[in-house]
């Protein structure tokens, strides 16, 4: 079963296709335009109901929420491709306090990183420059915060490649190149050496050319 | 073991306890004072860097994030008390999805709420009316959402009592308690069925009364 992913061209659904890529998943995109408002029409909000991308289906069934749906196939397929939640139940329990710092502490800050300093003109508004810097002083003191746990294990939960560490390849593609911002990562030395580390495995290189 | 947990007297904290509550789990309390600072003193940071509560101790193992920390039990316990993650993968995969949405979409906006209305004046700044407004209206949309679902399911993922709803517990007491904003789930029929339901639970009973 061949899984079906919308929105493919966003930040939020390439965290759900390099899941795949990982797992070993075969999937097909089906395109959403944002920016012409497709998220808000009704065949849409039927998959969806708060108007956002990723949906995924497989077979008869739909799940939204991008972190919900890496967690459903790194469970699902666990022996297939890469083991994303770790060995026993106590890594997992890493994993899921590294995603949620992901979700919880890096992507409010990035996110309004992208979205003003990137999207802003394509949307039609005039980005929030006081945001823009308070955004970006806080993601450092959370990228601090990452140098420190990255000196004493090679990736966020421990010495294993995780759906923790993967969470993090799309916007921060977007911090280190169109945003041109990539100082942030390079001023620390192990933030640095994981990002290069992360930043190159296939299923990304692969994923982030679509 | 007696499981650790610190800043009980924080709603975020009280997602984790009404977990233990519900899957029979002892724990004992250790106050963190958030106005006094405490979660900035050095010892605090050790075991949380970024300084928020619930940080919990279960033997040498620590673990941070309420979800995080919600789904490490859950899983851990999964035959023991309540069953909170449902019976099949798809079924969990739904319980991620609504726990992402409340994470993503619900808490954002009860958290602006809880923070300007109930926590300003106890924090020294003045409370931003029109984050309120704003606020309050997002959360509208979002309870429109889980109105139409609640009148499918009798739960958030599905028939069946999970993390999902769960999470919802300690911030929904502040908006229908001291917020005064009791309405906005009043004013739905399904969603105030379900609030019903979820907080007259013995588990958050006892929790809430903390």
């Amino acid at each position: 079963m061949v899984v079906k992913v919308y929105g493919p061209h966003y930040a939020s659904t390439k965290r759900v296709l390099v899941c795949l890529a990982e797992k070993g998943i075969e999937f097909e995109t089906l395109p959403v335009d944002l920016i012409k408002g497709e998220n808000r029409n009704p065949e849409f909000l039927e998959l969806q109901p708060f108007g956002s991308v990723p949906v995924i289906q497989d077979g008869d069934y739909t799940l939204y929420e991008s972190r919900a749906i890496i967690r459903y196939y790194a469970e699902k397929h666990k022996s297939q491709g890469t083991d994303l939640l770790g060995e026993s139940i106590e890594e997992r329990g890493r994993v899921e306090q590294w995603l949620e710092v992901e979700a919880q502490n890096y992507h409010p800050q990035i996110y309004n990183l992208t979205l003003h300093i990137l999207f802003a003109a394509a949307l039609g508004f005039a980005p929030d420059e006081k945001l823009i810097r308070e955004s970006e002083e806080k993601l450092a003191k959370v990228l601090d915060i990452y140098e420190e746990r990255l000196s004493r294990s090679k990736y966020l939960a421990g010495d294993f490649f995780s759906l923790a560490d993967l969470s993090h390849l799309p916007f921060t593609q977007y911090l280190v190149g169109p945003m041109k911002k990539e100082f942030m990562i390079r001023s620390r030395k192990h933030v640095s050496a994981w990002w290069d580390d992360i930043s190159s495995r296939p299923s990304w290189k692969k994923v982030s050319l679509l």
